[in-house]
């Protein structure tokens, strides 16, 4: 389940690609930042502890956010319950929104973007993970191998944009699929600017470490995008 | 051979993906056009009947530039030969540059963005296609069948950039594969801001009077770009 992932235990440190999105962050100091979908609140206590002057934790699960107050009585943290379908954020209130890998399950990513959007001062930046569209487009998302015998992904599927049901941590969890292009042109329709875009492969020093994260070049199973207002 | 193509003996109409970048270009009045990689001069000729003031084509091979220059005996269009690796280009002089898969050839994509920006009069476009990198990136770029028997794309090594030797037109010929995110970030850098991208798929209509183009689908073959200075 997922308190059991390495992410969930270890934190960012157990999250690969935290350092690709970390690189992509600006300086936390005095930024007042919201995290959209801050599950055991881990990047709202390192974006405490690294100055920012206030931070925002939202999350739909209480369970969640329980454990996360737990955890995070020394820091200036808030912690709200809020469905990101849903979501209603005061105006120009922040300077960094950041998510990780939570926008695949929202429907209405156009509607979330446009929030975040107004919810920025000017210049504000909104710095984001998802699963790779490749990862999750396929009827089946196991690797095979081709003709040779390497490791390969199985994409189909890639245009037909919509509901996903995974058998991954939960039974009947639904992502939504959306194409990259449609990810981006509905971040430059809500009025962002796109910054950077990485699909998530781990470096030569990250597969020595953890062998197992070689096939991560295969295919990427997370992107990473920068964007401002 | 490339002669044979729908797309050469048809031109713009033999190119399924021909709509999606035509809505992704401005109005061509009076606008100074540099086509990348111009072929038979397709582009060149409808930029110039739909009344660009200015269009200059280029291209490597002399042989398709004869060609084009012997169909465009009657437009305002100047053809010259030129390495897209090694180009020059004056300075704010065009309005809109334009490539129809021809950059999934040139290795030093980032140099040749920088040309083409500064080739570019202030808010000036470049609207492009280019193989997609999902196409691109696998060994084997055949279809397989997936466990339920589904056409299926066989994705890998999409993180390893670099040199791609397809079978296709011409033994030999060397593609660089370069993931959407480096495209996307080189650009950036360049000085460009993106504002569409579209990971080509036929419409219901398209695949209603050519059912071959279903497939398509199932992963994009093509990555069309829009973005200004």
């Amino acid at each position: 389940n997922y308190s059991a992932l390495a992410r969930s235990v270890k934190g960012l440190a157990g999250a690969p690609e935290w350092p690709a999105l970390r690189a992509m962050l600006p300086p936390m100091d005095g930024l007042r930042v919201v995290d959209l979908g801050c599950g055991f609140g881990w990047f709202c206590r390192w974006a405490s502890e690294n100055g920012a002057s206030e931070v925002t934790g939202i999350d739909l699960s209480e369970n969640m956010l329980a454990r996360a107050r737990a955890q995070t009585a020394d820091y200036a943290v808030t912690y709200l319950q809020a469905d990101l379908e849903q979501l209603d954020l005061p105006q120009s209130a922040f300077d960094l929104a950041y998510s990780s890998l939570a926008l695949h399950y929202v429907e209405d990513a156009g509607k979330l973007f446009r929030t975040v959007h107004r919810a920025l001062a000017a210049g504000g930046r909104f710095v984001f993970s998802t699963e790779h569209p490749i990862f999750m487009a396929p009827a089946s998302q196991e690797w095979i191998a081709d003709a040779s015998g390497r490791r390969t992904w199985p994409v189909n599927g890639y245009a037909l944009e919509g509901p996903r049901t995974s058998g991954w941590l939960a039974k009947g969890v639904v992502k939504y699929h959306r194409t990259l292009g449609t990810t981006l042109n509905l971040l430059v329709a809500a009025g962002f600017v796109i910054d950077h875009v990485e699909e998530f492969s781990p470096t030569e020093a990250q597969v020595a470490d953890n062998p197992a994260l070689a096939e991560e070049r295969e295919r990427p199973m997370f992107l990473l995008v920068a964007v401002h207002r």
